[in-house]
């Protein structure tokens, strides 16, 4: 169905349908143009043929929810968001962020590359196929995947009926760096906290430190019993994953286990990994082990030259990434325990923000018909990242709700440069094409 | 030879000196009125007839000299410094910092406890025997105590001979808050550092924290070794006291236990003390150990909410405080000894400030002397620290070069509420009539 022209004219609908899009401010954290963009979004899709509503959760902006009937019962559900992240710090673009530019084969737009390319491209090819396409496509786009989705899940548990399918693509996914697709089955759950200590009615002098209570050190010997120098997470209970890797997944990470060593030194300028992983080993640690992380540690002097204080107060912001089966929830009262036990009762945990793990297996059979696809288009197998080191909340409430497979695959126009998140945010022109023939190529062989 | 009529005259004439004394802006850590205040100094001893002169160290402010020849070839040497703390913040005083106040039976001025009260009495005290005291005076005051005396190991180094006495009053000491005098025999030493690590070119996103190096980690760990949760500093190769504390020093301690204990569950609402020390052990722990401090940690996020990010840079202030043999440069050798035998090279070890420890044995002979006084007057002994957690370098340039005893005894107008180095720094008035009856008979005592 879709010759050499369909495909260029899919391309210019992308690029017409992508530039109001990014003319929309609709900026989750800043509360933006989130009812406008939901209007905008749900029109699109009525033109295109669907039937579109908005739905609403228990508080925030409205997703927009729609389905085109197509000529087979089975059922795609696609997952995207509206909104986008702030364009602070502005004066760093080098064109305003919030309208569109096109210069060197790249279009310039906050959110154009996370994720407003993969709404206009998605739209555009299911056009291509008139208004009956191979199978019947449900899709639901949030409004507040840049601020954790923390209405996400009332909106599907009120409206469950509305995303049943067989099979789910999520945002995201891209072509790796050499040139085959890279699709993620899974995401890690989170669990970030305070941890706060107060000691003291006011800094003490530091000549007292043999004998007054340092909030510091309280807080450095707690953390120091949570994860071993390895990197291992050492809470006490946390459990083992419920599923161990097939021997498919492990040779996926196994393989892609070089090039992404190699993806990560780059971007981060690392010589030693934790442990002196590499490779594989390193890929199966990211991919099946949880983690836990300091993002911030405050207490006390932090000027020029010397301070001889002993601070009263310290606080440390920690995030854990979980795998299947370890929920969040569980895990903070696993955290409360393990530091009770150890006799530091008087560290106060605040919860920060929750999000539960999820993947679907490499032999699950839409992720084989994916990945057929992808191997069949580009000539080359897909890369397979069993679980991303992110974390989404979307997917686990999916899931959970629906109970139905997903990934992100390659239909999406984005490379590691984009500069999602960051001034100057880009996709390149030329990344639309393969992203398109992708999907074109996957609706028309899951259809009957 | 002090008679009730003495003591009034002496009291006025304190209080005449420390006027102008006051009004001298002579913040060392602003480079402020310095010279201006050597000059008023020197004139105030050549006044009472003391040869007076400046002594220039290889930089900073003079030290100002002089002596008095006296009934007795015994020589006492007197400390003080003439410099002050910042009066930051100047909006918190009630009353301008340098134009000295009295109000409801106190005085206030930026330095009047820390130590101008101290060299006015001293003086009026002095002056009250005519032109010939009972011993020989000398008297060194210098212009950079508050800002770690970098200069003064040079001045003493290089005019060594006008050092030497038979006994040395340091600056300081009080009456305790039951009225005992508080008697100081020495103090810590100090080795205080940064350490700094960085692993990456720039932060990362903590998805990545299973297998991306962690400076905040590193810090941590590395902490974890060199103190354990009872509060001993377990640095490798760290000397043991080589002077144990003789049984009369340790039932000192074991008597000012409690009261100390006290004063520092009030002062900073101290509920739980390390390893729940108690009294005398609790005084043994602060007097006999070194300990290590962390006065500040720095790393990644500190704000509202949550940031998901794998800091690239953490940075930790610490100090060491170090009891006699344990020297500031050797400790610093251990420390990167011992972090180098755990593999936490990349930790890099800066500097900040160092002095060493000194102290005077209780059963030194001018100690006894002096105590004896004390209950003289008082009707009760002292209390006894055999070292006070604090450090001040002075101490050690005069021990090692002239090699006296010393320590603080009660000579000095101040109490423990009297805000130094903080907003409305004062005296009260009341308290320099017991200040001088001592000072008065320990010279008499003193001579022949």
């Amino acid at each position: 169905m879709a010759t050499e022209m369909d495909i260029a004219a899919v391309e210019q609908r992308t690029v017409d349908l992508l530039l109001p899009l990014c003319r929309m401010p609709s900026v989750s954290a800043e509360d933006g143009a989130q009812q406008e963009t939901a209007d905008l979004v749900e029109s699109m899709l009525a033109e295109a043929g669907f039937v579109a509503r908005q739905l609403r959760g228990d508080a925030g902006p409205p997703a927009v929810w729609g389905e085109l009937r197509g000529a087979s019962d089975w059922t795609l559900l696609l997952y995207n968001h509206y909104d986008v992240q702030p364009a602070d710090p502005v004066e760093l673009w080098d064109s305003p962020p919030f309208e569109p530019s096109i210069r060197d084969g790249k279009l310039f737009a906050r959110g154009v590359a996370d994720n407003k390319a993969q709404i206009a491209l998605r739209l555009a090819a299911i056009a291509a196929f008139g208004r009956e396409p191979p199978v019947t496509i449900r899709w639901i786009l949030e409004g507040e995947e840049e601020v954790a989705s923390p209405n996400f899940e009332s909106i599907v548990s009120k409206h469950r009926e509305l995303f049943r399918a067989d099979g789910c693509l999520w945002e995201g996914g891209a072509l790796a760096s050499d040139g085959r697709p890279d699709f993620g089955l899974g995401v890690k759950g989170v669990l970030a906290v305070r941890l706060d200590v107060e000691l003291l009615s006011g800094d003490a002098h530091s000549g007292t430190a043999g004998v007054v209570p340092s909030a510091a050190w309280r807080l450095v010997e707690a953390l120091g019993t949570l994860r071993d120098p390895d990197g291992r997470v050492t809470l006490d209970g946390l459990d083992e994953p419920a599923r161990s890797p097939s021997d498919e997944e492990l040779q996926a990470v196994d393989e892609s286990g070089p090039l992404f060593e190699q993806e990560l030194r780059d971007a981060y300028g690392v010589e030693h990994f934790v442990a002196d992983l590499h490779g594989g080993e390193l890929l199966r640690r990211l991919a099946f082990s949880p983690s836990l992380n300091i993002a911030g540690f405050h207490t006390g002097y932090g000027g020029p030259g010397v301070k001889t204080v002993l601070p009263a107060q310290a606080s440390a912001w920690v995030d854990f990434r979980l795998v299947p089966e370890q929920q969040s929830d569980r895990v903070l009262e696993l955290l409360r325990g393990h530091l009770d036990r150890r006799g530091f009762t008087e560290i106060q945990i605040t919860p920060l923000a929750k999000a539960e793990p999820a993947a679907t297996p490499l032999d699950d059979p839409f992720v084989r018909r994916c990945a057929a696809v992808a191997e069949a288009v580009f000539g080359k197998p897909p890369w397979i990242t069993p679980m991303v080191g992110g974390s989404l909340p979307f997917i686990a409430s999916l899931q959970r709700h629906v109970g139905m497979p997903g990934l992100s695959v390659c239909d999406n126009a984005t490379y590691y440069g984009c500069a999602a998140h960051a001034p100057n945010e880009h996709i390149r022109l030329a990344d639309i094409t393969p992203a398109i023939e992708y999907l074109l190529a996957l609706l028309t062989e899951l259809g009957p």
